[in-house]
């Protein structure tokens, strides 16, 4: 059997370790990273399959909104941002439109009305999100903020991005750069630096099954707001070395906020063991990601259409995705990376499936394999 | 082949009254009107089908909301009503009862928690909706304002008639027809003139199969709310010459607000051609339709028991009814019509079938109509 | 025929009788007793089944949330409770934790974010709930208040009973049986006395079906939120005298006011009545009552993640749950009890099941019941 994963595993954990071996069995076409972390002690490192080794480092989408928002966790940890000010106390122009009165809180829970600008924007204006954000804040907001909110999928990285700017002088890479992955050590990048560019896997299209084209084919047309959300920006869809994922070396070099990160599931755990107050680098106090990890938007999404739940831009277990016990807080991915930690268990998780999965965002493979970590240490 | 279309089209739009066509021969006891304009050039004016000629015309039920809101468009315009402010500031009266705080936008977008009056109507308290609107000024709102949204039935339209009579002396229908339908010379009526009766067109039960039968018999229980919204006039259900459709001689000469229209298709697609600012007609300016095409409630709507999405009085799409693009506007009605404008595509649509459709509102022929035209604009 | 039921019947509610006899004549394992009055009298009175007797006694569950919400509308009534006041206003610690602008109008429509305590509480935290209270009052909660909902299924009767504790100096058991229960000779009980044991029937386990049981199996995992809430008392989560239902002695002598109520349907409809003003006992003014059943809360619980309503406390009839007319309010249970007042229609309505029945709550027989006798009022 050669499907099986490499790596180490605490025997405490070896039920997860069991079934993650399990899944690599009976799927060839599977590989993944897995990293689990218990109180910032690994217990859990593997990986499996013939597309990602223990070593490499790919692109995980919208999971890198959960690590720019350690960032604005930091920024809020040294009262730089307070989330409760209006959004125009720290950046005037945002002000317009009906947007005087939106709070920091509000914009990071996806409740602004911004998920898609005005107009459409070039890949420079995302990279770059200066000119982005110039067309956000003078924009209308699409519902009238405080009725509805909407997953921003593109655009909380600009209005994170704008925020850092405006309070710090500079990027929130540059922030993360030096307060957080530096110091960390945490093998995981917001802009990859051509060195580590070897060790870099393109991320693929995922392979839905013929059943699963069938179903997409028979879905009601998409919605308006959905369609304009996901066209937004004008740059090839495929994965190509041009297009918007992290294949394209602009896009991983520039790291974007809301889905330029890259790394390794092992990054992911460190990151969130860090977030959980283990290790010798303070990202925020308990206090913070107990602020940001409070609901803030529940119910049926305006853009996805579904039931969803964030706090301030990190995602939280719900019934759609229950990855974690009641108070953690993490992101996942299209393609089906997951991260978060749960301050009440302890454990930080991070993994990246590839090739990317299909339908993308969390799911069963992660779900089961974080509920199964969660009840070792439940019933330990 | 009988069944085809009659009238002309833009030979850019030839997919649209091609795939009209099809519908028309696959069905035969289908027939509709069709009007498309762009920019406010008419490129699809077609009917089809037995039933309905070129120059019929029929109620349309609630698509009559869309065209009073051109009235509250145009009151707004003139600041002569300002949607932030109070409903009481305008209609004392209307503060009772815990409304007092109750805004104008508010109201008309459906939160105002008065879906039925408290006690059961007459039908001429509907027509001549003095007396309906002091019942609902002085009742206690069904949900707490603020806090849900509900589809107001037939009391969006006494709310509207009040407040324009509030603001301007008159009635809504005199304002529409001085301000909007006689300068555009508009082919739609509020209040049928007994000299166009000659053109009138009775609706007509809709035939729902049997299998929709089936459906409707095998649903839960009718809520308290919905079957309260749905019986709080005391007049006949049918058809006939005394119930509450525009085949009594009494609605559509008093062209009640929320279901009283009567008209065709074309006039349809003229009346949101001037929305749209084409023509020498301004009912309102771009920025006030914008605002009013502003998500207000989105989610579950409390009397309709689905997700539903208005703007002030408009309807906007969503994913049920992706009738437009990001930005559009309009309202569908009992039977199958649907009237919209787009101001990014420059569209404007007017389409009515008959007999009525079921389950009525808008359905997939009107959707995948607009989808078509639509695609003609995006793709020319 | 020996399964049907025994009692009386006004002989214009003979179809719910007939209907209720069907129901027993066709489930020999289901025994309950209904009780309806109509303005105060009683019109139906009936027990069948080998479970439940006319003068049995048992627990409903949270059925008791409703008859200790009579408690608080009777405190509004004497003003002792403002509703729109916030609840540190009487409840100085209250205010921790970002909860020191939550109102008791939103608590008590579950919209403060404490479904479930912070730690695990003891069966004796939760029967004198003081200590319970304390740990609510100091937590941040879950979602920020006034952005959702949840149903806090136990916390609500904590929440309750420390709100009475701090504006009347005694529990609201005391004020139950003094000012409510005792002066109308309720049979229906919050703290159960020693000598009316002999008349208490056990609660037992409800009895799926394999198709059912089926169902359950295939369900998705259950979210964090929800498992938190219904894992929050250190206490068997079976039926025996050390569990947390009202077999277990202590828990039915405090009669804790979410889910330890222990009485007959007749007491239920008695209540009810007493409610709707009928009878020589005010509890409250119809205005309070009318307050407490406008609707404060809709949309997706966030804890049941189904579609659900609620006004102060009191259950509203709902799409899922139509139960009553417009205006009505009461509440249903774990194996399901209903009891509630219509104010349109004059009819009070108690039901109790027996064996408990699967899933719980209001189920098909009870909204049936409940319809055929509105349906009797209205057409008499």
């Amino acid at each position: 059997m050669e499907a099986v994963a490499h790596g180490s595993c605490d025997v405490r954990f070896a039920p997860v370790a069991d079934r993650f071996a399990e899944m690599l069995t009976h799927d060839d076409g599977y590989s993944a990273q897995l990293s689990i972390r218990l109180h910032g002690e690994p217990v859990v490192d593997l990986a499996g399959g013939t597309y990602l080794a223990a070593r490499s480092l790919t692109g995980v989408y919208s999971v890198s909104k959960g690590v720019s928002a350690l960032v604005i966790a930091h920024l809020i940890d040294q009262t730089a941002i307070e989330p409760d000010r209006v959004v125009s106390h720290y950046w005037p122009e945002f002000g317009a439109a009906g947007k005087a009165n939106v709070t920091v809180r509000q914009l990071l829970g996806h409740q602004a009305g911004l998920p898609v600008a005005a107009r459409r924007l070039s890949l420079d204006e995302v990279l770059d999100s200066r000119a982005a954000a110039d067309v956000l804040a003078a924009q209308r907001p699409v519902w009238r903020p405080g009725t509805a909110f909407g997953y921003h999928a593109l655009t909380i990285g600009v209005l994170m991005e704008e925020l850092v700017r405006r309070v710090t002088g500079t990027t929130l890479q540059t922030v993360y750069e030096a307060a957080i992955r530096g110091p960390i050590g945490a093998d995981f990048f917001l802009g990859l630096p051509e060195i580590e560019d070897s060790r870099y896997v393109p991320v693929d299209d995922p392979k839905p099954t013929a059943a699963e084209v069938a179903e997409l084919a028979a879905r009601p047309p998409v919605d308006a707001l959905q369609e304009a959300v996901f066209s937004n920006v004008d740059a090839p869809e495929d994965r190509s070395d041009r297009g918007m994922s992290t294949n394209n070396p602009l896009v991983r070099r520039a790291g974007a906020a809301a889905i330029g990160g890259v790394g390794s599931a092992s990054g992911l755990s460190q990151l969130y063991a860090a977030a959980l107050g283990t290790g010798r680098v303070r990202i925020a106090a308990p206090e913070v990601f107990a602020d940001m990890a409070q609901q803030q938007s529940w119910g049926t999404d305006r853009v996805l259409g579904v039931p969803n739940c964030f706090g301030m831009v990190f995602m939280l277990p719900q019934p759609r995705m229950p990855y974690g016990g009641l108070g953690s807080f993490g992101h996942d991915g299209a393609g089906g990376a997951l991260a978060f930690a749960d301050p009440t268990s302890g454990l930080s998780f991070g993994y990246i499936p590839a090739p990317m999965q299909y339908p993308g965002g969390a799911d069963g493979r992660s779900i089961e394999l974080a509920r199964l970590a969660a009840h070792v240490v439940n019933h330990a």
